[in-house]
């Protein structure tokens, strides 16, 4: 065999091992080496490698059954850090996250909707350098930022292609906000972001096929297939919001009719709404919601449906095991769970049914910080 | 490193040296060695092995610049084949099928809807082992039989859930094939099948991301993903044909309303015309198509804009390289492909719109066929 080849196969090794104590710690060297079929003498100069490197700790555990003392390993989960942020019209979220994806801090803002980029790119860098030092964590442990956002993301170049939200049109971000902090910088689209959230540490934590949808200002899906991300051609994998659901229904900003956002989207609710009543956020309407104003639920019906029949259409083309519901609707009006799940049973198609489980994101306003930060240490660390 | 790893490279190595053989013959063994990075040492090594067992074949030929004569390599055609069989309700087809995706011999027989199990399974082993004869083909060199059909199908243990068309419901067929034929067997679903095809010899060769659609008696797709077949969680991936189109929509057999089978399958297209002129075949249908009446062309009209909508559906969450298309209705009226890309052109998002060819399967009725031999091939075939 090639050096070469031994000593990618030696990495891949090392990573597998450092994976399993992350994933299964507290956890002893014999069970790593019957679960990777490495011999012991291996998992041992392995285990010496990490544990030099500070990736892994020793621990003391008193065994049940025999009262026997048994040497266990654990994760240092201070080893390294990264930074999430989330980036919307009106907001900007950054969050701290250690080796182990536990938030550790998190700060959020109100964005002015006529702040210049250089004036976002500043206030990233200026709080993200103030986060580190107030923890008093060693800069030297951080070792990247991921930025989540609304839009078509170039995440390979970190280049925003498109974001309609943020108004921004191939601005090469990653670049420039590494050049201005001097961290590593990634970037992709929020919900690609938020399912690896949910991938890790949420409800589809370790699921080989997942989908998550997001329903708020705009309708999207990210999808998880075979443990990771499926980006499709150009990264726009997902785009439930520009299916059509009816080709002679509503006119969609994109230019086309019956796109699937046209019926859900939080401004299409507020549209419908205004029909009625003079209202001009979403709270409002979801305040009618909650008085139960029959207008409005019959509106809320409306999308309700439509909501199913998103769940449905993924459901058929990716056969997944998981599909995760999230964001504001789901939030804010919980009720909704119930309407959702009896209009699923309708309209979904009954072999698919059976392998299928909804769920509903319990990571809240955090995942796309988190999911960021978990990108973040995937992409930017690399054993050595 | 552990020996059974060292063999498993070893292995690896291997199998990828016989593909670029496969793939890029007429080749040299210095080519194959930049290619794979591999020292010429172990290249030769490896293809010594390959000519030994038969997989490999020195070839000469005279280079177009210096005129020196240089030893290139070429895969044994010849060195095994494998049986594909396409089983519908009114057909069955068995073809021989090389090791480099060549049909050799083609059979096609009418079948019987009351035709039995026991009688379906009779017929595929006397028709095999005749053709096998015919061609004068050893035995040992037929590595084993594939059957697509159309259904549900558990691929991994060779049984068909459910398949309306062949009125079959949990049947061991691989299990009971095999018994019958001394072959090994392995079943898929027929799209499954024929997108390999595609993707091996036909217009998506080698493409990473594509999918194929099939629009016949029913309405389905399948689809390739990292140059794999994508599956889902019961293999059921690519239900095209339930996802909801109209909610309020034509009611489908599977019992929920608007199912986009339901606008466009030969059943749905019969039932339409009906309506207007008493006709009983979709060979009917298409003649009135041709005759250009303007109800037809209306119904048409209306087929292919729901033709379009499952293409812009499919681009929007799979995001694929290429899309092609199959079936009856493409390749019997070949003049609907220019209003289906005008309908495309209306209904496809932009972003998705860029990175995507459409185009036309024409590998005709022997995709199934082909596809299940070479799957047979992927499947069964171990190198030593």
């Amino acid at each position: 065999m090639e050096k070469q080849d031994q000593l990618l196969m030696k990495k891949q090794n090392k990573a597998l091992v450092l994976d399993i104590v992350k994933n299964q710690s507290p956890i002893s060297r014999m069970e790593i080496s019957k679960i990777t079929g490495m011999s012991p003498t291996s998992i041992s100069r392995i285990i010496g490698e990490l544990h030099q490197q500070g990736f892994v700790k020793e621990t003391e555990l008193v065994t049940s059954g025999v009262g026997r003392k048994a040497t266990l390993l654990d994760v240092c989960a201070d080893v390294l850090y990264t930074i999430g942020v989330e980036l919307d019209q009106s907001v900007l979220k950054i969050g701290i996250v250690n080796y182990v994806g536990k938030m550790i801090a998190l700060r959020t803002f109100s964005r002015n909707v006529l702040e210049t980029y250089e004036e976002t790119l500043r206030s990233i860098q200026y709080n993200v350098n103030e986060m580190i030092s107030q923890n008093m964590i060693s800069t030297k442990k951080v070792i990247g930022i991921a930025v989540g956002l609304p839009g078509s993301v170039d995440y390979q170049n970190g280049v925003v292609r498109l974001s309609d939200q943020l108004k921004w049109k191939n601005i090469t971000l990653a670049k420039d906000l590494s050049e201005l902090t001097s961290f590593h910088v990634v970037i992709d689209n929020e919900l690609k972001m938020k399912v690896i959230a949910e991938n890790t540490v949420g409800k589809a934590k370790g699921a080989q096929n997942s989908i998550l949808v997001g329903i708020g200002s705009g309708i999207g899906s990210a999808i998880i297939l075979n443990g990771e991300v499926y980006r499709g051609e150009s990264n726009n994998a997902g785009e439930i919001g520009h299916t059509v659901v009816d080709p002679n229904g509503n006119v969609c900003s994109c230019g086309k009719i019956g796109c699937l956002a046209t019926y859900i989207s939080e401004g299409a609710l507020i549209a419908d709404c205004r029909k009625v009543k003079e209202i001009s956020t979403i709270d409002e309407v979801f305040s009618s919601f909650r008085k139960q104003e029959t207008w409005a639920l019959n509106i809320l019906n409306r999308t309700l449906t439509y909501v199913a029949l998103a769940i449905s259409n993924l459901a058929c083309l990716y056969n997944p095991e998981i599909i995760i519901l999230s964001g504001n609707l789901i939030e804010k009006i919980p009720e909704v769970k119930q309407t959702i799940e009896e209009k699923c049973e309708r309209y979904l198609w009954e072999p698919i049914k059976q392998n299928l489980q909804i769920v509903y994101s319990d990571l809240g306003d955090q995942g796309v910080v988190l999911g960021a930060a978990i990108h973040a240490q995937n992409t930017l660390h690399e054993l050595n």
